[in-house]
């Protein structure tokens, strides 16, 4: 069995990335996003080990001491984190693993997996990103020039990252992902990995 | 101007590498063989600077010592060989050009442009590369006994290339050179050189 890629994806607020990870997941088979933990309360129609894995203050504090989470923050009341072997699982069964986080997770990845394909996805133009930020329409001037400055401050992170993608044409940008992603399956050793019987046989006596 | 990538391909004979780098020029812009010196005639319809860089034996000994080819190699009486200027031509230009040559020559190359994208092109089978090799059944055994040989012995060079196509299905395998190709436009330094104008406007102020 061929090992699958880690994708490390970010991008400001309004630049597409979740719509594009999701579209990319119904179009190519073996993509998965990472199962990350929380110690938030499960909602209706969540399912532990699908949508989060649901445990305890005590129990994330005892992996944080452990130093089991490639990235994890606190929001609000409650801790989020990616565990390394949740990661590793995924990627051992074949899956590519996509990590949705911004540039401060993705350096903590980043240390621990440096293969890992980092992926930045921007918005056409100024404009463009305005617009996708003012939503519909309900929030005031200040709200807006705020959620600039933030997806700014992102977008400039954009040359941590080994690929960028300009989301200005959905299915163009749609491709490029794509075709990061076939690229990266047909890299010799996991090419070689996957065709260990085909290349004996073409290359024995 | 984004400058282009390198391209090695290399295959055993009966792989379908020439037809499918053609078939992809034929989809995607911007791609280019490169264009070799040669000392051989110049024959009807043939254009020299477009086919070849047609030059004398002089010429070619004097770039020889002068060590101006990234390859060389004598084929009966004529030299035929890659200059690595008129390579650097093309890729200034912004294009993405393919070698089209083998292990050896590829070592050559890989010395002077480690930077290069080597990209190695199988048969699905050993059954399937014979009977491309039996072409249209003219020739003996002994003759296609000699061409698996050389096939079989190129091919067990695969793991010195980065990417690994196995053209079993051929528009799948065309798909998998253009995403390879395509990916590497995305690379940042590439992405970034050729959307400046567009990141200096969307992270100014």
């Amino acid at each position: 069995m061929a090992q699958g890629s880690l994708y490390i994806v970010s991008a400001p607020s309004g630049a597409g990335k979740t719509s594009l990870v999701r579209a990319l997941m119904e179009r190519m088979g073996g993509l998965a996003f990472s199962v990350s933990h929380t110690t938030r309360p499960m909602r209706p129609g969540e399912q532990d080990g699908r949508d989060y894995h649901f445990v305890t203050v005590d129990t994330f504090e005892a992996m944080i001491g452990a130093g089991e989470f490639l990235e994890h923050a606190r929001v609000f009341d409650n801790y989020y984190g990616t565990s390394l072997a949740a990661v590793q699982a995924q990627l051992a069964r074949g899956e590519d693993v996509f990590l949705d986080i911004d540039w401060q997770g993705a350096r903590q990845v980043r240390e621990q997996l440096p293969e890992a394909y980092g992926v930045f996805i921007l918005p056409p133009s100024r404009a463009a990103l305005e617009s996708r930020l003012q939503g519909r329409g309900q929030d005031g001037p200040e709200v807006i020039a705020r959620r600039m400055r933030d997806a700014v401050s992102e977008a400039a992170h954009y040359d941590e990252y080994d690929y960028l993608i300009i989301n200005d044409d959905f299915d163009t940008a749609l491709n490029e992902l794509g075709a990061i992603v076939t690229s990266a399956r047909l890299r010799r050793p996991r090419q070689a990995a996957r065709h260990a019987g085909m290349l004996a046989e073409l290359l024995g006596d």
